[in-house]
This record gives structure tokens, sequence and C-alpha cells, in this order.
């Protein structure tokens, strides 16, 4: 049995040696641990990754470690087993890029998730679902619907109970109600090196700007339009030879990779959040 | 002999051929030529090196030129000869990175240039004037002194009959009456992947807001601050593991590239501006 | 109606005049205009695209350019209308990575192709041809019938007329057979930065000499193994954390676009071939 | 007082929670932990930041750690403390963009190393030891005179109590009687992307095969030419329309850049070395 465990609290002395002592104790093996200060936030983060060999009772396990570790040191802290595959949802509108490119990396085993369903503001896409025999529910979303559209989206993942949602270019913003039950669970893809051209059209803006480097970003979805704590960035360089046309299919390639790779730093539980940014320990 | 011509004009059918059966008449073999169309502007631009067996009457080929030529498409136009190496001052501050670099570049023979003065609002790095033997001119700049300091600058730019300035890690805003004189010929590097991170401190404000890339950004120096034609851009990575410190560390390395490349760029008349934009012919 | 040509020579003085004189004066109007002179091997290179308001008699304008301009510079050259769209072949193997990528490009418009069909030595990646509704055929290779299962490709490609072969990790040796009648039309791709662990098992290899960045060649396939000229080459950086599993995974993300650029690039007909390397005017 | 830890021993449970404990209970906080496990080796690797707000005495902590620690575990271990800089020596040749570049940041107080001495085999540098007020030793080496040179380059080594040499483009072979000397602690730049093109000339080979992308690589020196353990590496991509003196110039700027990495990873006790390959804790 294998677990992964991650912990933030306030930077002290000493934790490093109770929690692998506690693992020790209970029979684990630590096959990876990963530690981090801030020292300006005085915040201590920690990743382990640890083996047993006995099946845990895992409930009183995580009920122990609670009272003996966690409490001491005012730990922030979550366990996740292998056990069960996340679920993960996908929005996505017209661009078809980066759901193909996400789901040939489900149908070829490198995504170890569920994927319950596709959901799109548009029919564009009903066929990408269709090929890969994924359930695929169309919401329309207009000014006037845009509050029931919600609603509609929530049950959606209620009923099938998702984990998280990855937005694989879904054009329309994600509401609070939304993201107050996915806190840190919505992973949107950016398709501009944030902070710069944050919001609409930005290959647009960037080749207005004359710039020499494009990029995507990939973040957790914050009720802050386009700031939420940065998962993965990636660049390509242009050049003035290059027209919007071409940036956007410049683009295109950097947003699928770098949106994969942050779905699956997400996946292996290699990201932490703190103060509107992100620990990863890739 | 060797020439390097840039001419941009309207975009129109029958320049390459006119122009290089200009070149062909008198006697020159082209050995290069860029081109390049920007059909939003319908801007048509164009770098010629050519050489010479004979020598020319420069001003007579230039006459004809004009006349045969530049005028039937509306042609702006320069050439260079490589006669006469270019005069290139440097300002700086505090930061020795790269003037160290530019200084290395042009002991090896890197920069065919000449540099009439190093020129700085203080005396740190007096020690390295000295160390290469270049005069290093010390302007201090207070807010009361501005007005005259720039007086003074433009007298030693004057007398030494400088082309053009690099701004090494230069902390002070360079006034227009500067600028004016010296369009498109000062190059500054900025610390940051502009557009994002403008202004002060940009270091510090990509560690806020946890960007996991970084960049610098060399550009030719206009009114509006940070916001000139962009030369030339470059990134590298960071994590959640590097603080401020090592934000400006990684950045030193980029920053001395990046200007390097912007210079030698410049100086091989691969650079050319229009609607505060670069075409950058590497 | 558009033009694209092609044209090696000799390097000699008068090559970019008289072949825009000749565009002129048929009617047409140069839109980009891309030269290189290789000083080594004092080879000249060019690419032209024209474009002509009327409609051309082709043949007619192949032979006057043949005979006028041609001939006198001993150029060999070609010439290609965007009338038609190339017919490209996909042979596979096992790994389903390139094959989505292309196919969603394909599907998306990006790539403007007919592919007739998908061919793979194994049945592992039918389904996607059916996904896709590609025709996939199998044709099983073994030591015994590989000269068989050649004659039964080259049959497949000639009925189909078929342009070009795009290797997508197949895991074949090529035979000089078919080589011959596709010269610099195979492209092929390396999981490696070429030269850097040509053959079999390149991640493991890498792994093993501990490198701290791995690549992948896109290449036009010749007699030599993994020789050929170098289209297209990416990289990304690896560290002591990463085994061979994870150099493999983030290999197939550099080898997918690598193969894409090179595809693309050989469709724009933007790369020329010449004494085993390419010239590729991006 | 601040210790740096490295050690690696055969992998086993309970590691990190002796070590930690053992630090803790000598009133030391552990600022920073890194750990990696080669799994197919079976090796742990540990680099332990800590802090003590006492003086510790030294001896009797590394007596106690050797007996109650690391002997349980079959540990390789070494400390360091902050309290002397190692001395580095130089070896160059004829090329001084390295030289200048380690000079230029040792000089901004960005290595924190005594420099004793810069030795090379020419006198073409000396200009730059005097410009940084470093002594510079002359020690021409031919083949009759090799063996004495050794001796002599030893004899200064040793006068000099140096720690690690560093060939910052020395163009000679290091024989294996210094090499058993200073194992790991001396560091080469080869210019580039190993293990393509070891050897001489290696930009003249990325020419001739026609890559897109060459390299650098700082590696620490082993008997086998250009084999030993890679410490850092870095690319810049490369057209058709670069010649090898272009590789060259692109080729400097990533050679000084790697270098400079590498040592600063060195200095920072951020290597460790195991079966020819880096452990990298950056």
């Amino acid at each position: 049995m294998k677990l992964t465990i991650l912990i933030h609290c306030p930077d002290q002395s000493g934790i490093i040696h109770s929690t692998t002592g506690f693992i020790t104790n209970i029979g684990g093996n630590v096959i990876y641990l990963d530690q981090h200060v801030d020292k300006q936030a005085e915040v201590f983060f920690m990743r382990l990754e640890c083996e047993f060999l006995a099946t845990l009772d895992l409930p009183t396990v995580k009920n122990d470690f609670e009272h003996k570790v966690a409490k001491v040191y005012q730990m922030e802290w979550s366990v996740f087993t292998d056990a069960e595959k996340p679920r993960m949802a996908l929005f996505v509108s017209k661009y078809n890029h980066c759901l193909y490119d996400l789901l040939s990396r489900y149908q070829s085993g490198e995504l170890l998730v569920d994927i319950p369903f596709i959901l799109s503001n548009h029919k564009d896409l009903e066929y990408i679902g269709k090929q890969f025999n994924i359930p695929y529910y169309h919401v329309p979303v207009t000014k006037e619907s845009k509050e029931a559209a919600e609603d509609e989206q929530l049950s959606f993942l209620e009923e099938h109970n998702v984990d998280f949602i990855v937005l694989a270019r879904y054009m329309q913003i994600v509401s609070p109600k939304i993201i107050d039950k996915f806190p840190n669970r919505i992973i949107n893809i950016h398709h501009s090196f944030l902070p710069a051209f944050a919001g609409a059209k930005p290959y647009h803006a960037a080749f207005e700007r004359g710039v020499k480097i494009i990029g995507a970003t990939s973040h957790y979805v914050t009720e802050e339009l386009d700031a939420g704590p940065i998962i993965e960035q990636d660049v390509a360089t242009v050049s003035h030879t290059h027209s919007v046309k071409d940036f956007i299919a410049k683009g295109r390639d950097l947003e699928k990779i770098v949106l994969a790779r942050a779905v699956k730093l997400h996946l292996s539980r290699k990201t932490m959040v703190y103060n509107n940014k992100t620990v990863i320990f890739s």
C-alpha cells in the first residue's frame, strides 16, 4: 500500500523527525520526501511518499497522526492512497487541441483518472466525445441563462462525484459558486505568459506589443480572473515573420503541453497552494 | 568594399527586382538579402549586404539610388559601410555584470566598436573603467541636478561623436532631450519579461506573483518607460525553491546575455524599427 | 493563384535579379523571398512565394523559366501550386502519441493534407484509424516476410499516389527500395538529440550517461540509420529525479511536437536538402 | 553556525529519521533537506543544511555521527562548514570568455571563493590576471615537457592548498596524476552537448552534421576524455544561416553560463557523484 501525505504548518524544529518517526513506527518506509520552507512566510511544506507492506486501517492511522503529530505542529495536511482514480471533468468550448491532447493521454494510460464527462457551452466538439466514447453535455451559456447553466453544471459535477475540473480552453468565466466548491481544484490554461496579457485576446495583444517570446500559463482558478496560483508555464520564440495566426498556431502547442503537465502534477499530488502561489514538488 | 542597405517602403510590386538591378549595374554582388512584408501595415522591409570589387564613389551612388530607385518606391533607406567602427557610450549605475560582459566581449574583438567612455551616476564601477583603460565619467543625478546632468551627458555624447548608447543597467530615466537626439539608438536592458513587470523592482513583483519563468528584455528607449520596440528577450525557469535573491542572481545571467545579443544585432545593422516594433533580420 | 518556387544552384551574381524579373514579367508579385548562400559549398538557395492575379498556363511558364532563367544559372528547381493537397501516408507501430497528435491537427484543419491510409506492422492502433475514419493497413514484418512486406507497402504507396511518408514512431528500418522512391520525402522522428544516442533505446542510453537534457530529432530518412538531414530538434531538461520511464514520458511530448513541426515545414515547402543538411526557411 | 551534510548509503528504512534525530539532539535545526533514491542502484542520497545557535565542537560531533548514525547505515558522508572559503584554481589557455565571466562574478562577490592563481599553458591571458590582480602562472606544455609541467602544476596546487580546479577552456588533457589527487574536484566545460561531439572541434562537427541545436556541457573530469559525470548542460538553437564561426560565437555564451552554474553548484555543495552520474540538489 502506498500513501502520499501533504503537510504545511508554521516552520519549526523537529517536524521531519516527528513525521518520519510516526511513519516508521506504523511499519512504513519513506520512499520520497520533499520539503520546502518559505522563509518570508515562515511556513514549512512537506510531501512524503511512503510504502507499507501490510494493509493499513486508514481511519485509525489518520486519527493517530492528527493527535500525535499534526496537532503538535499545527499542521494542515491531507493524505491520498493510490486505491481510487480521481474523477476529472473536462470543460471545453470550440478549440479541440487541448481536449484531443488530454484524451489521447488518457487513452494510452498516461493519465490515471476517470473522465465522467466532457461539458461544453457549444456543440462543436461533440464528435470528439463520440470518438472517445465519453458523455458530452451541452450546456449553453447566455447572459440570461448563466445562472441556470451554472446550476446545471454543478448538478453534473455532484452527480458524477467529480474531484477536479480542467478548463481545456473553456471560454466562459467560471462563477464563484463553482469555484467555492472546488478550491484549488479547477485547472485553467491561459494562452499567455501571465501576468502579461491577462484577459481576452492575448495573442493579438502580444503581436501588437512586438514581443519576441510568447507563452502559456496553467493555474488554479480563483475569483480574480487569470490571477490564481500558477502551476506551470512555458514559452516559445516568435519573430517579426510571424502573424497573429502564427502566434495562435504556435500557442496551441504550448497550451496543450503546459495544461497536460499541470494536470499530471495535480494528479500526482505534487502541488500545494499557499498565499496564492504554488509549491511544486516535481 | 561592403555595403549594408536597409530599406522600408509601402509594399508594392518590383522593389526587389529594381534594387538588385541597381546593385548589379554598379558592379555589386548581393551576398545576402533579407526581406519582410508586414501585411497588416502593408510595409515592405529589406536588408541587403553587397560586395563590390572596385571602390565606390559613395556620395554619387547614394544620390543615384535616391533618384533612380528610392524615390520611385517612396523608400526610407540608409546605407552603412564597414569602413568605420560605430562609437558606443556605456551608461551604468552600480551593477557590474552587464558592463563586465560587454567589456570582455569588446576586449576579445567580439564587438567591433569604439567605446569612448563609460558614464555613471555613481562612482562604484570606476575601477572597471580603470581595469579596461576606458574613461569613466561620473555625472551624479539628483532631483535638483537632473537637468544640468543631462546637459553634461549630452555634451559628452556630442564631444565624442557617439553613435549609440547602451544602458547597461543604468538606473535613471533618460530624458526626452537625449532620446530625441538618439532615436532608436539607445538600447536598454529591462530585468523582466516585458510587458510583464514594467517599472521598478520586477524580480520582487515576479516573486510575489509566483511565476515559474523569469525573463529579460532588451529594447530601444522611447519616451514611454519600458515600452519601446523590443529587440531581444530570453527567459529562465524558476521554482518555489528560489528566493527573490535567487531570481536576481539568475536574472543577471539573462540580462547580460540578452543585452549583448541586442547590441550585436544593432551593430550588424540587423534591426529595423516600425510602429514601435522591430524587424530583426538575424 | 499562388506559386512557391524552390531553387538551388552554384552561387553567382544576378540570380535574384533575373528570377524576380521573370516573375514580374509574367504578371506576378513576389510576396516572400528567402535566400541563403552556403559559402563553404558555394551554393545559392532561394524560396519564393508569388501571387498572380490571372490564371497561368503552368506548363508554358515552367518551360519558359527553364530556358530563360534556370539553364543560365544551372538551377535545380521545383514549383508548387496551392491547388492540390499533398498525400501523406502514416507509418506507425505501437505508440500512439505521434499518431494522435498528427490526426488531431489534421482533423482541425491545421495540416492541409490528405491521409489516404495509416500503415502498421502491428494491429494495436487500428482503433485510432477507426476513431478518425482512416483506412488502417496491417502489414506484419518478420525477418522472413520483410521483402514481401516492403512490396506490399510499395503497392499501397503507389496505388494511393502518396507524396510523402511520415514515420510516426514506426519501429522498423525502412528499406532502400522504398527510400529510393521517396528521396527526402520520408520524415522520421528519432527519440534522441541526434547524433547522440542514434540507434535503439536512446532514453535508456541517455539515462545511463546521466545527461541533464534529452531531445528529439526529426529528419529525412536516408540509407544510413538515423543519419539523414535534420529538419527539426528540440530538448527538455531532466534531472537525477527522473527515471527512464520519466525520460520516456517527457520524450513523448518532445517527439510529437518536433515531428509535427517537421511535417508542417515540409508541407509548406520550407525545407531544402543539400549535402545531407537542410536549409529551413522558417 | 551552519553545517551542510552530504550522505549516501544503501537504501533502507529509517535513515532520515535517525539523521534528523541526531541533529535535533545536538541542538540543530534542519533548514533544508533534499533526498533522492536511485531505485536501480538502490542507493540513498541526502543533503542537509542545519543551523546551530551554539558553537559546535566539530570533531566531537563528527566522531559521534560516525559511530551513532553513519556506521549503522554504512554511510559515506562529508560535512562542510561555512567558515572557510574554498580555494579554486583556474586553468586556461587562449580563450578569455570563461575566465572573464568567472572573474567578474568573483569580483562582485557572487562566487565565495579564494582564487590563489590562474595557470595557463600560454601567455595570452596574462593581462587578465593583471586586470584582476591574481597571480598568473605560465606553465608551457609540449610533448617533451608534459610530465615536468604536470609536476609543476601539482606543486602549485599543493603549495596553495587548492580545493578544486576549474578548466575554463584549458585545451590540454589533464593527466591521471592530477585527476587522482582531485577526484570529482576538477570541473571542465566541454563545448558540445555531450555525449554528442566529444573530443576536438565539436562546433565543426556539429556544423558538418547539420544540427539545429548546439550545446555545452560541464562535467567532472575523469580519466576517460569527456566522459565524466555531467553537472550541467544547456543548449541554443542554430540554423542553416549560421556558419561555424557563428556556432563558436553562440557557443561562447553557453560555455560561460554553463560553467559558471556548475561552479556555483559545486561551491554550494549541491553535487554528489555516484556511478559516473551526478545527483544535483538544486
